[in-house]
């Protein structure tokens, strides 16, 4: 783990008493990981804008009964092997499957291989989520 | 002006040097303002999911010629003249207006009136933001 | 008026009869005008993503007691004539100043400018929303 | 597969050359496939904004060092066993974890629990994405 440092806010009583409130209902056990929490929520979208290493998860809704989609989605995911970490496979019923696919590279490319895999016949719905690779949240 | 209260955050050191460099960017002149200010958009986001009291404002490009448009969205307008505030109209060029209309009301019912607006035939493309009445951000 | 055309889409009978419910619930007439109002927005979403002409609308909270904020505002917005259309203002409350300010230019610009002024002191909060020109929305 | 039904939308000719050139470009291989998507994504939208039934994937990166935090958050998992589906563990590096959750159940019952395990100390970033069960989608 990183080193501390300290630093002060000066703030209105009545705003840090309301975000106090918010937080606690979120589950935080204090003020001070609940504003790390949002500083590091701006210096990952400024990472993603900024067309960096990302980390990013594609979660797909797709027919199960699409003859030979499932095939065709993993053949996408192992020709970008340098970009797909790795792929968890959910059934949710006796047709739906949810694939989420987990990434990670600059925002750019992921976002295109996403795109790819989204506009194939019988992938009924997806979304696309772009976060941190971690190390520069220290 | 409220009066200031002091808290204090310990955090890592590489990520407050990242965020100083971040907001220096966005143009902020000290730290506290820019804590302050993520502190405030997460409680406007708690506002608008919980259905407060919100300030709204609806852009909307539509088509100049589409005969009759331009009265039946003052109509609208002056016919929910509780929650519209004010209506700001740029003529884009030729062929497309902008329209802002400025809202105010509990976050539900500013959704419905601005679907409604949307929904006519002949505004091309409009986006609503929610933001705050201010009133607790102090 | 640019000039129809009709392109037919073939689609799963139970998902037409949901989103006939649901358009028709955001004030719908037709089911032609919400598939156009989808394909345009996805176009505006395009072309902000390329760095495209965009119009822009930035609704700012801020402290209507902060001396000489407003002058600073404006003055900005002056500077920025090139890309500032109009500015409304409305007094929310005693405290509270809404400041909705239109712009147009590319989405790279416009993202700046706004951060300059959501940026200063006693700005509580505000929101940027990009849309189209309306020039390729025909 | 659930039968296919033919719907027409008449729509200005630029629009659609416009929206063709998009789609080709994301990969689409027909219009039909790119309008069924919008028409999907709309109704999943609707699902959520209504608290329905919904999927949900939470990706979170967390700090491995952190003491505890990795049986804490599975703890949790197992602890809402009703709503948490399958967990994808990935070392991004020899500090950064990615836990990719899995979740179903009602869009408000979900968010809760993602706020609960964002909030604990050593998880850097997340973000939750919520997407449909499929079923509706057919």
């Amino acid at each position: 783990m990183a080193e501390l440092t300290r630093t002060g806010v000066s703030i209105e009583e009545d705003l840090l008493r309301q975000f106090d409130r918010v937080i606690a209902k979120r589950g935080y056990k204090n003020r001070s990981e609940a504003i790390r929490d949002l500083i590091r929520e701006s210096l990952v979208s400024e990472a993603i804008d900024r067309n960096q290493q990302v980390v990013a998860t594609l979660s797909m809704i797709y027919d199960h009964h699409r003859p030979n989609l499932s095939n065709k989605l993993t053949e996408i995911q192992h020709h970008s092997h340098g970009n797909v970490l790795a792929a968890t496979h959910v059934h949710l019923d006796a047709d739906n499957c949810l694939e989420v696919v987990i990434m990670r590279g600059r925002s750019g490319e992921i976002r295109h291989l996403a795109d790819h895999m989204l506009a194939m016949r019988g992938v009924k719905h997806g979304k696309l989520v772009l976060t941190s690779t971690g190390k520069r949240l220290r």
